[in-house]
């Protein structure tokens, strides 16, 4: 359906606004994906409606498409017809493509002077390893572009309702993954220092080992009481937010079973969530965001 | 100009490839903006690019925008030809619309039946006070909707060609402000904590205070020589980065008088921009990003 129509006869039948849609911005000039070059661009944290235009502009202009498990169907879905997709996800259980072959195969497609487009969930250069592609890009003197997303704590946080920061409760944010290439919480991570960081906490891929960093931040003193979400598939219509507490969370292993991709809050912005909570009921419906 | 037939004329001369460009979004069903609600929209760290599709939808549709001093003007120059434009901005030097009056004026437009859009820079729920205009648009009952924006602090990080996490040196990110509503470092802020959070600190609106941050940082153990980057206008054509170190920082009044808006990234991450610099020579030329 044409949606411009819809609108402009629903509420302003007397006016002439010229609402031109998305067709206006194919008049605008944006930048030249020039063949053999890479475009390493976040595709947000999981709604469609989530891409930024220049990573739209992107797809319609990729002669290939090198992409990741997490991002969604719909977005490849508004590739050049004749583009090529390469499947690079790494997901557990399944055999995972090396870091360095994904890099080495994006060298390799832009020598073959093709467009390519590097599609990543979220931020490329939040905990998404962009920034290891990028570097062999720039010594094999590769032109690239980045093009930056809604890294999954932003958007999950915004779809939970939950402020990232709240005059009444932070003036910082930490984020950080909660599990390293083994799957075990991070050992690079001094938890001390990061439990006393910041009033609030936003963690990546944390859910298997939930239990065990609850214990240890506790251990560092933070409180039983403090408020944890954990927001599963955030921004698609099967999302769900679990609230709960670092106390309850240290105790409870089925905690680790919650739906995955999620991501976790602690801090007292959580208790935000429940009269702040929009996305419900028939908003859930639109695959789009 | 329309770049469609460009590219495909360029380099797929024998495809048949059906490029379709932005049009083909008007054929898809985004979320209905129905009057009498609020959507909170991030228009990301500068670029119009870094717009969201959701974000680009509700230019649109929108009765009323009511916008920030950081929001580019192309952005508003998408709207919908018959949409009133509010400006709602905070900008040092100049009077200020208060918060409280922003918000109640958000709930006054939706009573009006209005399509109503806040348009903020970055991301309206961190460091954006989105949050509160949330609280009271629930507590009037006023139906509203977040569509989160790329943070600047991402944006800025991204188009400097710093990695926000690298394997090699974070798996870990703290976010803060580095003034509060005086323009004073924040008293809130516990900054022997907030120094040795994270390998990785960016900080928001933090040059006119950095080098008494530095200071207090270097006092609680950040080493001198640890880089330092000031990025301004990131994602403009006039964006400009600053390298420099945490001792010579606090030596140094003159870096207070760095272009604004800033972000200020503290460790070695700094150190990948000068080989991932990709935002340079005829890439600034284009305003859209």
């Amino acid at each position: 359906m044409n949606s411009v129509p819809r609108d402009k006869k629903n509420s302003n039948p007397g006016q002439s606004g010229s609402a031109k849609g998305f067709a206006a911005l194919d008049s605008v000039d944006f930048p030249d994906f020039a063949p053999g070059s890479v475009w390493l661009v976040g595709a947000g944290p999981g709604a469609p409606g989530l891409l930024t235009l220049l990573g739209y502009h992107a797809l319609t202009r990729a002669d290939v498409i090198v992409y990741d498990a997490l991002v969604a169907r719909q977005i490849l879905e508004w590739r050049r017809g004749d583009a090529t997709l390469v499947f690079a996800g790494k997901r557990g259980g399944k055999p995972s493509a090396k870091q360095q072959d994904i890099s080495l195969r994006l060298v390799e497609l832009a020598k073959e002077n093709k467009r390519v487009l590097r599609l990543k969930g979220g931020d490329p250069l939040m905990f998404g390893r962009g920034g290891e592609e990028c570097q062999l890009l720039a010594a094999e003197s590769i032109p690239f572009r980045i093009v930056p997303g809604i890294t999954a704590g932003a958007g999950a946080l915004a779809y939970a309702g939950i402020p990232t920061t709240h005059r009444d409760t932070n003036h910082s944010v930490l984020f950080l993954t909660g599990h390293d290439a083994s799957g075990d919480v991070p050992s690079g991570v001094d938890w001390e220092n990061v439990t006393s960081a910041s009033p609030v906490i936003v963690m990546y891929m944390a859910v298997r080992n939930l239990p065990k960093i609850a214990k240890t931040m506790l251990g560092f003193g933070r409180g039983a009481d403090e408020p944890v979400a954990v927001i599963s598939n955030a921004s698609l219509p099967e999302q769900s937010v679990h609230t709960t507490t670092l106390g309850k969370v240290s105790d409870n292993p089925d905690i680790t079973r919650l739906p995955t991709p999620a991501l976790v809050v602690v801090g007292k912005v959580v208790d935000f969530h429940k009269d702040l909570d929009w996305y419900v009921k028939a908003l859930r419906e639109n695959p789009l965001g």
